[in-house]
């Protein structure tokens, strides 16, 4: 686990026998008074900021629906590591149960119907709106689900594709990827592509855009580097939302945001573990699995979603300047306090309708007919 | 000054002894320790977040230019609040001839002459490129600049304008507003009003654009609230770089982002005790003063600027999400480890470079010609 060693990691209150919580004795107000005693002691390396513990509150510049998910406690298994694949299962099993129970009364709010299919071997759902407006009839999504790689399996992948169903009107397939601890990478992006492959059969490829959010935020910007490599037609346009894009740890909203996040909370945890089975040993510099080091010219347009404390803002935003750079037409939206993809996790929030809407928008605008 | 009771200000180093430094105990471990003994014990309000300190490390995902922005200690005066009017302008005096000294060189870079004029009796600065191509000689920029609305006065205020006449080969008036503390609101906007009432009588208004960064965004923006109720022509783009665009002290980053922004530091500090000059016990929730409680509608195409790191990163996406709620084509740049508006501060920084280039790209796309 790759720890900032002047950094206080609080734990969880909800460990398990089979759980291991990682705690790292807190530093933080030993490492202040140095600072404070000697700030000119390292000459050569460039100093760090140090900043001092603080107590920050809601804020009142979101709606009550967003300060109910600023004011939640942090995830309570953020930092509680399985220690068997067994273990891992039984705690992606808990939140695949809790999400299930939920999704009924999603689905009757958005009027979006869900049906599970299977395309050329690859479990995935098609997830439709109960009226589809005539722009969209002949337009078709492919949505990969988020989780770290390894959570949110069978229809409880769905929810974000519900969401977009829902707000966007759009007819979506949500792959039901297989998943680390039995599969780890490649398995995930060959079932996306397997699904992407015929659906360019079921609808023009200028008429589609995949999407999705933090590991389907990678596996999103993957597929499209993969579907370049192995010449297939690209989307239309995509929406990474807050993506996984960096596994090797850089970006610097993982020290800034670190215990701001309520989500992920900090690096090198529960999420990271995750992804840590999905990339098994392997080079996680390789664009495939961390695709910010990709090479994004000739990327369809895309729209990116984040927060002001979202743990992943850096490596949102270090995508939208790489997508810039190479000259691709790539949009931009940020939402005040929020931590990481909570721009889906409340239907009644104003500002869950507003991302949604403007991800619509950008498609209805970038997508054929 | 408001502050958050459980934050820990270091105050400066760089006293002076006609200054007057604030402190303010360290409460910080103090907080945290009754944080993690007592979580439960407000029932009723919003828990706040309780955020550990931490020692953060200069991101390796910036250039090294922005690097060394990002490693600079905190501004020395952030929290050294002048006692007198002639402490304040002492204080603004200092920063005034450190930025002269630069200037000639940063003009000379990037091949800009600048020259005094006097607009209908306000002082202003004509900042030239050496070569105008064809596409832009009929186009005229007029730029505010920043300082709190207090600091840079006369040439020392027309960097940023040089930066943009530069990179984006535009001319540009820049205006050399009056300030505190002798000149009070609307004393600068009313110089911005009458430069830009004039100005559209010597180019097309469809063929102008209004920009500038901090206080200098906040007046951008009040300019478009100020030339439509008084009838005037609107710009054809506005280029707002993280604005103040909210005097009243909400926005999460005042909170999330204090001490990690090395340019203004924290909330109450110095420059908003200079904005305190500028509003004189006015009601701050006037658009006038805080234009993110504007209406919005009918303003012209916005492009706006900020850093991960930046203070007012989320006054910057709050105005952003209010534009784009008000049907307004409004783009988002967010640059990765930045400080408040150090995209202007290193000529040589290839974000620099990027962030003017992308402003100067946006106004080409919606300026007449």
């Amino acid at each position: 686990m790759k720890i900032n060693p002047n950094f206080t990691y609080l734990g969880s209150s909800a460990v398990h026998s089979s759980f291991r919580v990682q705690l790292v004795p807190n530093l933080a107000c030993f490492a202040a008074a140095i600072a404070l005693s000697a700030p000119h002691a390292i000459a050569q390396a460039p100093a760090p900021r140090e900043v001092p513990a603080k107590s920050v509150p809601v804020p009142d510049t979101v709606s009550p629906q967003v300060q109910k998910l600023i004011a939640a406690p942090l995830t309570p298994t953020w930092n509680v590591i399985p220690a068997t694949s067994d273990d891992w299962k039984a705690q992606v099993n808990a939140v695949y149960l809790a999400t299930m129970k939920g999704l009924p009364a999603l689905r009757e709010t958005l009027h979006v119907k869900v049906e599970p299919m299977t395309i050329d071997g690859v479990k995935a759902y098609s997830v439709t709106p109960e009226a589809i407006p005539p722009e969209n009839r002949n337009r078709l999504l492919v949505h990969v689900h988020g989780g770290c790689f390894v959570s949110f399996p069978g229809e409880s992948g769905t929810v974000e594709a519900v969401y977009m169903a829902g707000f966007g009107r759009f007819k979506v397939i949500s792959v039901d990827y297989r998943m680390p601890p039995d599969h780890p990478y490649p398995a995930a992006l060959d079932d996306a592509m397997t699904v992407w492959r015929a659906a360019t059969k079921m609808a023009a490829p200028r008429n589609m855009a995949i999407f999705g959010s933090s590991a389907g935020g990678n596996l999103t910007l993957a597929m499209v580097l993969r579907a370049r490599q192995d010449k297939l037609p690209l989307p239309a346009a995509i929406a990474p939302g807050t993506p996984m894009s960096d596994l090797t740890g850089a970006g610097d909203s993982f020290q800034t945001n670190a215990m701001l996040d309520n989500v992920l909370v900090a690096y090198g945890a529960n999420c990271d573990k995750r992804a840590a089975l999905y990339t098994g040993g392997r080079d996680l510099r390789d664009p495939m699995l961390s695709p910010v080091y990709g090479d994004m010219r000739g990327f369809p347009p895309a729209i990116l979603t984040t927060g002001t404390r979202d743990l992943l803002l850096s490596n949102t935003v270090r995508v939208h300047r790489k997508l810039r750079q190479a000259g691709v037409e790539a949009v931009l939206q940020v939402f005040e306090g929020q931590s990481h993809a909570q721009y889906y996790r409340d239907v009644g929030a104003p500002e869950t309708k507003e991302a949604f809407e403007e991800i619509a928008r950008f498609f209805d605008r970038h997508l054929g007919k």
